[in-house]
């Protein structure tokens, strides 16, 4: 099939069909019975849900047949360390809270400093363990519960992780690898390895129990290909297969594909002051205004292409003021300008509290590492 | 070119041609300018260097030059616990003994327990871990000194092995496993990123320090294959190369090849008791001797090819008492039976000494093991 756009766990780019990539990886819509089920448990939707900015799933309905049996899952999800948190990486760590707040449940949270290092050529390995602790700052400012809450970098976990991973790389064959991530004989061993390393912790919890305990992963759809071959194996070892919520990317504020930690221009960092928000967003963030204003007064905006209007669906969460400024842009009374000052101070104001609660989080870093 | 023989980490099989493996690994002959030099560093040499049982290296004419410049070495071997130690691999272990007494160095004894388990489809990793204990009670029982002596596994070493191993997997392709080990694409990921694990103990110490360190690894040929890709990556992460001596095997009971922990009848353990080891060199020794007493007197056996002669050709340390049974079994005075008893009763002398230093190494175990 030709295509316009790649997904992979190391490539994100072009205009992603997030229908096409459902039936290409074989994951399920998130539909409309599967949100009424959640609501009826967790009393109302997320805003990332009611907007299906988590759109897709696995096994979903088999994780809350076992909820509601009191097979209680736990939650899973993750980082690649490789340049500070932007706040495109925030949106499963919301989410995630928020299902940690819900249902009341465990959070593993896995910082891979080793993929990291295996796959940049120009970070090593005390860099990206080094990004993994200020990585695990953002996480904790979201306000995890401490006890709840693991996090953990690959390297100094290792002890635990590698010898469980040991148990899922000798069921998985170079041809899987090639198959599922495109790799070819120029990749090098650790890059083949390290599925096996992303995999434990989907059942971890599981073996430190000494019993089967169902595993959810909120996780951007970038990531499937792990948790395809995880799916595969994990049943093998006699574990449940993780289920899993996948969300689509936060646009980039220039155009197209995944916001990129290592081009700076195309994200905003959670440690951005707020002139370095109002600038960017001033700057690169792509219109979809018209050339003059009054052209855009009489014609309207472009809501569905405009990178602001689309920052705020994920960010604003109270539904009627999303739909004002929606319609408000799209009849030509708002502005682009005045569409990006809306974005700037929301972020702006979600940030300055973001960096209090980051500094806060060192003195209690401690408590929520899990380390050998 | 044709080969009757293979000799790989996994496999050793036929009869080896040992010229011709220091010609297709790119090894060098153990010659006798090198031994002259050994001797006078040592005073005396080992009955494994006089004999060239001990027959190939690399780089120990470096090693020695540091070593004069006040540069001392360190010592890395090691074993893949896949079964009950036999005496075969004692070989390398007590030349290692030897040479650390000899020059007063440090030892590094990996036991690659994570080795065994992705590569034999019938053991785990509980099954090979606890093995790797039970071996590392005859390491402990040959006398290496406490303090000077670093064993570990694997798996329970796994914290400081995997962040170092990652920096060699991330300079080793998929191709060059390929092509230096024989993989293909239906091998498992673990045993591709495997011997990125072997290589941590060649530098381990030069980083625990943080300085360059020599490092001189004794061990049976068939491992040369891991060396080889360390001694290529190495230098790149800014570590020496290590040297390398290198053994034959012991023969196997019956003839040929290496003998085998997994095939019970072709070895002798380091357990077995004084009447298995009687009936096992009665029943299954290779003899060079002739089908009659008569013929035998008349035409003498061929100590070459007769197993109990090899044998003592290890074991044997007095040169001149060696002598005399190899003329006295090649002019037919002494018959392969007589010669099978002097072999039983060095073993059983040996072993029965060797298992109760092995008991005792029980209560000291603990002393010698390195874990995260």
């Amino acid at each position: 099939m030709a295509k316009d756009f790649v997904v992979t766990p190391w490539k994100v780019e072009g205009d992603i069909d997030y229908n096409r990539l459902i039936k290409e990886f074989g994951t399920e819509h998130l539909d409309d019975a599967l949100l009424h089920r959640i609501k009826k448990l967790t009393g109302e939707l997320h805003p990332f849900l009611r907007r299906k900015i988590f759109f897709s799933h696995r096994d979903m309905n088999w994780l809350l047949d076992e909820y509601e049996k009191g097979n209680k899952f736990y939650l899973y999800t993750g980082r690649g360390p490789s340049g500070n948190t932007h706040i495109g990486h925030l949106v499963p760590w919301l989410f995630t809270k928020w299902l940690q707040d819900k249902f009341d449940v465990l959070l593993y949270f896995q910082m891979t400093d080793d993929e990291k290092f295996l796959f940049k050529d120009n970070l090593s390995l005390t860099q990206t363990n080094s990004l993994a602790y200020e990585n695990a700052l953002d996480v904790i400012a979201l306000g995890f519960k401490q006890g709840k809450t693991h996090i953990f970098t690959n390297t100094d976990y290792s002890k635990t992780l590698y010898k469980n991973a040991l148990l899922v790389a000798k069921k998985i064959t170079v041809s899987t690898t090639k198959a599922v991530f495109g790799f070819n004989d120029s990749n090098n061993v650790g890059e083949l390895f390290f599925t096996s390393m992303q995999a434990v912790p989907a059942f971890l919890p599981s073996v430190l129990k000494g019993k089967n305990i169902p595993c959810l992963i909120p996780h951007a759809i970038d990531q499937d290909a792990h948790f395809r071959v995880a799916r595969d194996v994990l049943p093998k070892l006699g574990f449940y297969k993780p289920a899993a919520i996948h969300c689509r990317f936060l646009p980039a504020l220039g155009i197209g594909g995944k916001m990129s930690a290592s081009e700076k221009d195309s994200a905003i960092y959670t440690t951005d002051s707020a002139d370095e928000i109002e600038k960017k967003v001033k700057k690169y963030a792509f219109s979809g205004g018209r050339a003059t204003i009054e052209e855009h007064r009489k014609l309207g905006g472009n809501p569905d292409i405009d990178v602001p209007y689309q920052w705020l669906s994920f960010f604003e969460e109270d539904d009627s003021k999303l739909k004002k400024i929606h319609d408000d842009y799209k009849s030509g009374k708002l502005l682009s300008g005045e569409l990006k000052l809306i974005l700037i101070e929301k972020l702006q104001v979600f940030l300055k509290e973001h960096q209090r609660k980051r500094e806060s989080a060192r003195k209690v870093l401690d408590k929520f590492i899990l380390k050998d």
